[in-house]
């Protein structure tokens, strides 16, 4: 077998555009260098992981800050097991991956609750936000809260639908669902969504499970053949898993001197494939790094 | 077989997000009820076929406005067909499909020439623009040209790394690539790489094809076994296909009343299922519709 070497001296070989691990001082450089102080554990209570049937594990991070009645639910679906043998029954191209009920009959279990809040904003007091530093043609203010994007007026904050974010399915209003059909956003970042859904937290690991999946080819990409639909072997939160088995993952902190230098050089690259920095990013291009703990 | 339908009225049959098809004044219907004069034939010289050895066919738009000695390049390529039995050999989540010949060893026809001007902007002057009129992170201006997304700095334009878009892989500056080696944007917007590399065009049929793919393993994306790759059958210019074969699409035009509706529609939606329209929008979250020819 022949390995493509990428960036190989051979004028053929060429690759592009490069990966953000590129040499000389770009952001994958950054984060690989950054010290241990620059990470913080992220709460097993906070990771609900997805296991397809076919094998596939997808992580995500759950977003209590911003939507604790919806992650509420979400946890007492897991830990009633109601999320397995369901399915992913929706993939639309540059837009979203959904998943849940595809009968929508099956009973939610007692500890679930409804109706919900809306939970599409939060009050921004007491909210930290270090601040992107650009302009967003969505929102007045954009930056980072513990780890998460988030968009701003100085009232309010809210969670913004970047790549993998994981949103709350919902009928037309004044209905905000409950967490039993959720989404994860494969696309261009569909931000006209901000404050028109809840938004519970983001795929951090393993989204290529769901962003690889045949693209359905019914309405909203719904799969059009029942046989089509892609099944859930079970959902749990890693905190209710036994020790040997939880996955552990830590997310670069937004006081790290590294987080500081991160988003510069995601905003200005330097690395040697580049001619001309941009001096400038939007909010959903300077994803949070995340790793496994080490 | 069970159909989900979505929007019904069972309020555990929520579907969300919604399509851009929804109800109610959305994007979606302004575009299908554009007259035909809303509509421009796309030039069957500017139509590049490819078709995987699997059977996917992906239709791409070649932009020489912005490009034209990378898209000569790749028209003389497809012409001697150079591209057949080459493969997609990188596939990275979030970012982009790449294909070419994976040895670096295939020679070029005498008709591609190389080395090629830069071709990442072109002047501002003879373009007429369509301003977007939202504030973008990375250029003072934003906005659509000849069917186009574009930025541009009052002196120079140039197109924008937006879902879909199509560019020409290159090795370390100052090479340029000669549209040997091709990628497609499958994430989250990489514009960093606007204005470092040539972009050459768009997908505007069958992404699936290239989005659905499995992640490569290796560094950057790459498959990490030459059995991974992802075979490619022929690359044909439209133009050259007899008649009875060539597929024909049509670009809604920017000056079209149409074109303006579904601009205001994307940046302030006001179907059924919104209930705070966004005010703004996104250069790359304004996909300028393009059709089959009815």
């Amino acid at each position: 077998m022949t390995r493509v070497r990428p960036l190989a001296a051979a004028a053929l070989l060429m690759v592009a555009p490069p990966a953000v691990a590129a040499n000389g001082g770009g952001p994958g450089e950054i984060v690989a260098a950054a010290p241990t102080a620059a990470w913080a554990a992220i709460d097993p209570a906070d990771l609900l992981i997805l296991d397809l049937a076919s094998g596939g594990r997808v992580v995500i991070q759950l977003a209590p800050l911003f939507a604790p009645a919806h992650v509420a639910n979400i946890r007492a679906l897991a830990r009633a097991g109601w999320f397995d043998g369901t399915s992913v029954n929706r993939v639309q191209d540059d837009y979203v991956v959904q998943w849940g009920d595809a009968t929508g009959k099956k009973a939610l279990p007692p500890t679930v609750k409804a109706p919900l809040p809306a939970e599409y904003d939060r009050p921004a007091a007491g909210l930290a936000v270090r601040r992107l530093g650009y302009v967003d043609p969505y929102a007045p203010v954009t930056g980072f809260v513990d780890g998460w994007p988030v968009a701003g007026d100085g009232k309010r904050a809210w969670l913004t639908h970047c790549y993998a974010m994981v949103g709350v399915g919902r009928d037309m209003p004044p209905d905000v669902g409950t967490g039993a059909e959720l989404y994860a956003v494969i696309g261009q970042a569909p931000r006209h969504l901000d404050r028109n859904i809840a938004l519970v937290g983001r795929v951090i690991d393993g989204i290529e499970a769901l962003s690889a999946l045949p693209r359905g080819t019914a309405d909203l990409g719904f799969y059009a053949q029942a046989k089509e639909r892609v099944p859930i072997a079970r959902v749990r939160v890693a905190a209710d898993l036994p020790a040997g088995e939880r996955p552990a993952y830590q997310v670069m902190r937004g006081d790290a001197p590294a987080f500081a230098g991160y988003v510069q050089a995601r905003a200005n690259r330097m690395d040697a494939f580049f001619v001309r920095p941009a001096a400038g990013a939007d909010i959903c291009n300077v994803p949070v790094p995340v790793r496994r703990a080490p």
